[in-house]
C-alpha cells in the first residue's frame, strides 16, 4: 500500500509518501515541505498549502493518507494555524476518496522509536534506519511526515492481524 | 456590497448574507446553518462543511466574505473543530478569488450592540432591529453570521473613510 503522511503546519507542511506491505520492506517514495510565506493572509496561506498538497497527491496517488492529531499545546497560535492546515490536507484527501486516519505524536513516536516520549532526532534517525535512506530527512518536517506513514503501516497492519483474528476466532465459534 | 458571514463550526457552521452600502439600510438576503452530524470522521465533516458553504456561495455570489477569528478558549476539542471549518470557509472564499476578513467576537459585538462584551440574546436582537425582521433568527449561530457582515460591512466603511482621509490628506500634502 502506498501512504501519504502530513505533518501539518501553516509554515511548513510536511509531506512524505511510503510504499509497504506488511512483513516486507518499506520504501520512501518522496518527501518534502509545502512551505507558504508567514506576510501572506491565513486564508491565502491555507489555498497555497491545498495547491501544494494536490500537486503531491497528483503526482504519488497514494491509497491511504495519514495526518497527525492536532492537540491544543502551548503555544496557542501555532496550534490554530496546524489545527487549520490539517483541515486543508483532510479535505484535499476526502474530496478524492481516499481514507484519512489521524495520528497522535506518541503514537508515530511509539511505532517509529518504541517510546511515545522520543526526541525528534531519534525518530529522525529511525526513520533513515526503517527506509534504509543515507541520511535523515531534512526539514524535520519532513522526516515526521514519514513517521506518520511508517505508523500508519504498521498499525494498520496490526489492527488488520487483529481484526482477522478475531473473525477466525468467531468463525471458529460459530462452526456447528 | 453584498457580504456572507460565516460563524464557523463542526456541528452547526452559521452562514448570513447581508446586502448593504454605507449610510443605507442593511437588507438581509438570507441565513442558516451547515449541519454535521457528530457521529462522522472530522474529515468526513469537513468535506460535508465545503460543499454546504459552496452550495450558498453558488446560490448568493457574495463579493466579500467576514469569518469568525477563533481564538483559543476554555473547551479545546470545540476550538479545534471551529480552527478546521474556519479553514475550510476561507479556502472556498478565496479559491473564488472573493477577499476574506477575520473579525474578532468582540469586534462583532460592539459594531452591532456597541459593548464587545454583550450576551448573545443582546447581538439577535440588534440583528433583528438593524436587519428589520419580525424576530431574531434561529439558531444563533445564523444570527451570529449575519452580525459579522453587519460588522464587515459597517467596520468596512469605517476603514474606507479612513483610508480616504488619509489619502486625501497625502494629496494635500503632496500638492505642489
Amino acid at each position: 500500500m502506498r501512504v501519504l503522511g502530513v505533518d501539518p503546519g501553516l509554515t511548513r507542511c510536511g509531506v512524505g509518501v511510503v510504499e509497504g506491505a506488511p512483513g516486507r520492506a518499506l520504501r520512501m517514495l518522496a518527501c518534502g515541505v509545502v512551505r507558504t510565506p508567514a506576510e501572506l493572509e491565513v486564508a491565502d496561506r491555507l489555498l497555497q498549502i491545498e495547491r501544494g498538497l494536490e500537486a503531491w497527491f497528483d503526482t504519488h496517488r497514494p491509497e491511504l493518507v495519514a495526518v497527525e492529531r492536532v492537540f491544543a499545546q502551548h503555544n496557542v497560535r501555532t496550534v490554530m494555524g496546524t489545527a487549520q492546515a490539517s483541515a486543508v490536507a483532510m479535505l484535499v484527501a476526502t474530496r478524492r476518496g481516499i481514507p484519512v486516519t489521524l495520528h497522535t505524536p506518541s503514537e508515530v513516536k511509539a511505532a517509529v522509536t518504541g517510546s511515545g516520549r522520543a526526541e525528534k532526532a531519534q525518530v529522525g534517525a529511525m526513520v533513515t534506519r526503517i527506509l534504509r535512506l543515507d541520511a535523515p530527512p531534512k526539514p524535520a518536517d519532513a522526516a515526521d511526515a514519514l513517521a506518520l506513514a511508517i505508523c500508519h503501516i504498521w498499525r494498520g497492519t496490526a489492527s488488520q492481524r487483529i481484526a482477522a483474528a478475531v473473525a477466525s476466532t468467531r468463525a471458529r465459534e460459530y462452526r456447528p
